[in-house]
This record gives structure tokens, sequence and C-alpha cells, in this order.
């Protein structure tokens, strides 16, 4: 049951990803330790196991005392309290405070029992008699002065973070101050990548007369591990369908993900379009209403999705952009799997028009706390260096006039 | 010659980060092959070694033809040429096209000598006649219809990629286009990182009265890494000056930049403030006008940097942004060693007022192209629940009356 080449139901975008990203299911999870799960996504919730901080915590070098004892100290009066105990940060207080006493203490230190303030060292004096030492307070202090209450932050039984968090340094001081040395998160995907293409040359390779080398695979790998994925080479699939179909089914059984790149135009020798055509119950598309990549593939064998991209290489990133990405995000359950929207306002004309939604490689600038995004000189499908020199994708919706500068325009945020 | 711990001459910011980033200087390069130069920096430039395409490349599946074969295709006249060649991918071209000849051809193929135009193949028809093939068009091109010329993205010779280049997925596409498997970086900086204080347990060990964990030394360890260090862990210097001068020594000796946390107010136990101003003549700063961390420490010696961050997870988290990160970008010899400063408008009013600035951990929201943000609720220097919810610090300069809902402000941008 062969599709006409020429005639493809072509999907919008947002109904494209809703398609793949519905078989794009989380894997399992495994036990990392925390010095190995910065990037990785959080496969449990995590709940603080006690308040925290832990106990009342003095955030002053000084002298914890009762903050009543220091009600005279008005026009220059000097309150005297006797030293009986220091605390050193790590220390369990010794004695409890009582009115008259104070206890020297540390930064971070835990405030005594009866102690309801801290006094700052610089603003004490001291001294000693009769094998007493006192310190002598001038100013009279507030209760709760210069402590920071146990839970403060966050209380026993708090959501600390939630499943599907991707997680950041930040993160991690969380995590170890709650004493979780091995955190669960998700099993990275393993994705598998072809590209086909009898003009391609290996990266090391001389060029010769015609042909090109291969750029996608090594962009592919990096945008792959960039998203949390593991990538694996698998090298160009040549321009034989039996060949292509043996590779690309021994992919999907063994890997989590496989994305292929070229060979799915109308051409002669558009392999990968043949190969999903040729079982099309298990297409999910094969044209999307965008420029540049209208001719991205989707399917679903035995479960497992296979993507293929445009052989160009602007169509080749925005693709894995648009729907690789939340693919390999969703595979490790992200809250976040899609790239974030942002609204901007257009710096210069774009008069491109086409009945596809234009997905334009674009550099933003923040001027005055507002955003331009700026159209890359050239933005053709087949160009490759404005991948690297864009920070956003402008969508331009399908438009008979082109957009002018001024024009709000909705940004997709690339990472980095 | 101790100095007086309370009289620490305090600088701003910008000098303070002036006066450590002269002794931040590139490390040696190293090669690495493509697939392992991602989040790297480039340690060479990078010149076109040949035009960019290599040769003149059809963006159609189609026929080459010359354009002014079509001259009379005026009023649905259909003009016939014969085809004489067929240009898969990667093929070189057998014949030049002349006049009334056309060739079958492949997007991405080499266009043939003698042809100026590619027609898509989807207007065209075909026919055979006297054992000949025949191709008939029936519109009227343009010259260079189709046609990607050879060099229309890079010239033999341009400059490519800039030392000191950041690599991304987008880089990795232009290098492998070049044939540049193998890539000239900067070495990795070693990071020792060592933290202070008797109150601290492995974030393994569980919790004991007056004791916390150490969260900074894995918030370090991750932040590093993010910057393209490699963390050394050295785990916690007990308060003993002896012990810590040799740890401290013999780190500055093996690694390429030590940085430790804790141990730099002025209480008794900061320890790595009296290691510090035992040998004044190497310091750099101990005061700069900042909250958080306005204890920020910062020696040489031996040509290597000792940086003292405050042991208050927020001042840790903030110190490094704004003084650790450049100096391990540009041991890479990063372009743009400083995290972005974007402007944006004061979501709410932050009237916390102090007469250094202040580095508010904050939110990031973009409505209608303009940037608003956000102060963290609670920003206190020891706090660190919100340093994972923040993805800038407002800058807050000193002031006596406090920042208003409205109000233009700086933020720095924090990565990812």
């Amino acid at each position: 049951m062969k599709d006409n080449k020429f005639q493809r139901e072509a999907l919008q975008v947002k109904e494209a990803q809703a398609k793949i990203i519905k078989y794009a299911n989380p894997l399992e999870s495994e036990d990392v330790s925390l010095d190995e799960c910065c990037g990785r996504y959080l496969a449990e919730k995590v709940i603080a196991p006690h308040p925290f901080p832990a106990f009342n915590r003095s955030s002053m070098d000084g002298y914890a005392i009762i903050a009543g004892d220091t009600r005279n100290c008005v026009n220059g009066q000097v309150v005297w309290l006797e030293i009986v105990d220091n605390i050193p940060c790590g220390a369990v207080p010794a004695v409890d405070i009582t009115p008259g006493t104070a206890a020297r203490i540390m930064t971070g230190a835990q405030v005594p029992v009866g102690a309801d303030a801290v006094v700052m060292l610089e603003v004490t004096e001291r001294r000693e008699e009769e094998g007493k030492t006192y310190v002598g307070i001038r100013k009279k202090l507030e209760a709760n002065s210069n402590i920071t209450p146990q839970g403060f932050e966050l209380s026993q039984g708090d959501l600390v973070l939630p499943t599907g968090r991707l997680i950041s340094a930040g993160d991690i001081a969380v995590l170890a101050a709650f004493g979780l040395h091995t955190v669960k998160v998700y099993r990275r995907p393993k994705v598998a990548i072809f590209a086909t293409g009898t003009e391609l040359l290996e990266v090391h390779e001389p060029l010769e007369p015609g042909k090109i080398r291969n750029s996608n695979s090594p962009m592919l790998e990096a945008l792959v591990k960039e998203t949390g994925g593991v990538s694996v080479m698998l090298g160009a699939i040549v321009d034989d369908l039996e060949l292509a179909r043996s590779k690309v089914q021994m992919a999907l059984e063994t890997y989590d993900f496989v994305i292929t790149t070229g060979g799915v135009s109308v051409g002669d020798y558009d392999i990968m379009g043949d190969l999903v055509r040729e079982q099309s119950g298990n297409m999910l598309f094969n044209k999307v209403t965008m420029r540049p990549g209208s001719v991205t593939t989707a399917a679903v064998r035995g479960g497992k999705l296979l993507l293929a991209l445009s052989g160009n290489p602007g169509a080749c990133f925005v693709g894995f952009q648009l729907f690789a990405r939340p693919v390999i995000s969703l595979m490790q359950s992200a809250s976040k799997p899609f790239l974030p929207e942002w609204s901007a306002t257009l710096g210069t004309d774009y008069k491109r028009v086409n009945n596809f939604t234009r997905f334009v490689r674009a550099r933003l600038e923040i001027k005055d706390g507002s955003l331009f995004a700026y159209p890359a000189l050239i933005d053709e499908s087949s160009v490759t260096v404005t991948i690297k020199d864009s920070d956003c994708l402008i969508v331009v919706p399908p438009e008979e006039k082109g957009l002018s500068a001024g024009d709000k325009v909705t940004v997709i945020k690339l990472p980095g």
C-alpha cells in the first residue's frame, strides 16, 4: 500500500508533536550518586525528612541572650550578662540561658535553650571580674534578632523537589543538605543516529567532487547529549532499501529511539520515505506544515519511535528541536519537555512568505528590558553556518505580507 | 603582619573581579575528537579550508537546465529538453549541459557545467521519443533558480570560528563539514574544593544535634563542572591552622585553582581568613561591597589562585558566579567569561536596603516581549532553597529607599 509520494497529508506542528509524544514513555529509573545526578531528571519526589534548618541557628558571630535582658539599654546604659557557655559551630550548647546570662556563639551554631536573640560581636564589650567573664551590651534587642528559626526554609514533610525535575546545582545543595547521597533518576534514553545518502563522506575523509561530509550526524550526536540522551552513532545507510530496512529494524529493537537524517523528500533516492511508506499503518506523519523540514517523517514500530529528519542541516536542526527533543525529554519524564516559547519584538523586517509556518533561525537582544529577535541573514533550509549563531527560532506564521520590524513575534528559545 | 579582622578594605565587585581575573591565565591546549569537543573552548581559530558549499548545489529535486532555454515558456507553451544525464547526490556530472539539454538532478547534487538553473520535478512532465527521453517545462525560469552557489555560506579563508569560542552543536556541524575530526581546545582546569568547619557532616552521615551536612561542596562541584572545569573534592578542613595551611598548599601545588567555602568571616574559627591574612602580601581582597558574600576572600600563591567563599550557601553560590566562574572560564580562554547582564523591569517591590550592592536571587518572566524579574521571597545569605528556583540575580545598588515594582533593574542571567 504505497502512498503517492507527492500526495502527503500535512499536519500542523502541534498536531505532529502531539502524535509523536504519545509514544514517548518514561524509561525505568536508576539510582545514581549525588555527584552524578546534575542534568538528570528526578524519578521520585523529594520530601523534607526533617525541618530545615534542623535547629534554631545563629546568623551572627556574637552572644546568645534573652532579648528581655536588654530592655534597659536606653540612653547609653550598658547591661552586663555573665558568659556561661561558648558554642562553636557544630557544638551542642552545654547550658541553658537564664536571665542575666549569655553564651558566646558562632555564625551557624545552635542557639541554646532559653536564648531568643543573638547580639553581634562587633557591638559588644567584655570584662572579667572575680574569675567570671561578662559581656556588655548597649543596644536594646528585639526577640528573634539574628536567629534563623528551625524550619525557616522547609518544614518536615514539605515537597522539596517534584518528579520530572531537571536537577541543577542548586537542587544538589538541597539534596545534600537532606543527606540524599543517592538519587533516583530516569535512565538516559539510548538514541541511535543514522545518516542516509551516498553523497556523504565521513568527517575524516578528504573532500571528493560532488560529495559532502556528514555534518548532521555529529550535530545530532551533540544535540542528543545536550537533551540528556546517550547517542549511538550507527554511521550511514546506503541507498539500498533491503539493507536500510534491516539496519533500522535492528536499531529499533536495540535502542530506545531511532533518528535518521536525509532520505525523506520526494527524490528517487529517498529511502527513509520509502521505508516508512511500505508500512503506512505505523506512520505517524510524513509531512508537517513547517519550513524548514516539511518532509519530517515519524513512525512507530513495535512501540519504538523512528524519526526521519530532513538531510538539510537547517531542517535537521529545527526538526530535532521540535520533535526529537520533547521525545528524549519525555523518556526521562521531564516536566518541561518543550523548549520555552517567549514573546519578542521583531528587530528587522522579515519578508519571506510561505503557506507553511516558518521557524527562522535568529539572535535575541535585550534592550531596556525588552526582547528583540533578529533573523539570520540567510536561513535557507540547506544552510549550516547560521545554526551556530542562533539562540532562538522566530515562529513566522503563514502570512501573505511578511513581518515588519516592530511586530510582536513568538520565539522558541534554544538551549545554552 | 596580621590585619585587624574588623578593619578590611572593601572593594567594589568590579574591582575585585578585575584583581582576580588578572591571574586567570589560559591553560595549555589539547586535541580532542569532534565527538568530545561540545562545551569546550576552541584553542585555535578555524579558517575555512575550502568554499562552503564546495560546489554549485541543487536545492531541488528536478532538472538542471540552461535558464535561457525556457525563454519561450509563455502562455502555456512547453519547451522540451533532451535528458542527457542523471545526477544523484554524491555523483559527478558526466556531461556538460548545452542548449536544448537537461540533466535529472537530486537535491544536494552537484550542478553540471553549463547549467545555470534547476526546475523542480513537480512542475515538469516527461516523454520518450525515438529512444530519447525529454523533459517538458511550462514555466520561464530565471538564471540561478534553485541553485546554491559554491561559497554561498563561506569562502575559502573566511573565519569560521574564533579562538575562545564555546563549542555548541551548531559549531560541530560546521567543524564536521570542513572535515575537522580533531579539535584543539583548552584543557579543563582542575579545581580543588575544600569546605571548612567542624559543624559539617558528610552528605551520607546521619544528622547530629548542632551539625549540618556539607551542601556547599557538592553544589560547587556541580557549578565547576557546569563551567567546564574538573572538580576535585578534597573534603573538609578541620579548624587547625597548621593542617589547613599544608592542605591548601598541597592543593595549590597540584591543581589549577583552589576554592574553599566557609571560614572567612570574623568569628574565632575563621581559619581561611587567618590563613590568608598571615601572608597578606599575597592577598587580593578580603572584603567586597556586596551582599551576600561580603567576606569573599582571594589570594594568589605561587601564581595559583585561592578563592575563599563564604560558608553561607546563598553567599557561596553568588560568590562562585561572580568570581570563580570568570576565573575557570578564562583558564579556558573563554571569549565571554562573565555571565550576561540583562536589563529587566522589577516585578514586585524590593525594600531591603544596604550600603553594599545586593545580588538578589530572582526569577525571570517574559510578558509581551518584556522581561520582568521577581525577587525570591526569602533571600537571606544563609538560605539554600531559593538558589534552585532562581534563574537570575537582580543587582540592587546601594540605596536608601529600596526599589519599587516597575523600576528598571540589571539582572545577571544564570546559566540553564
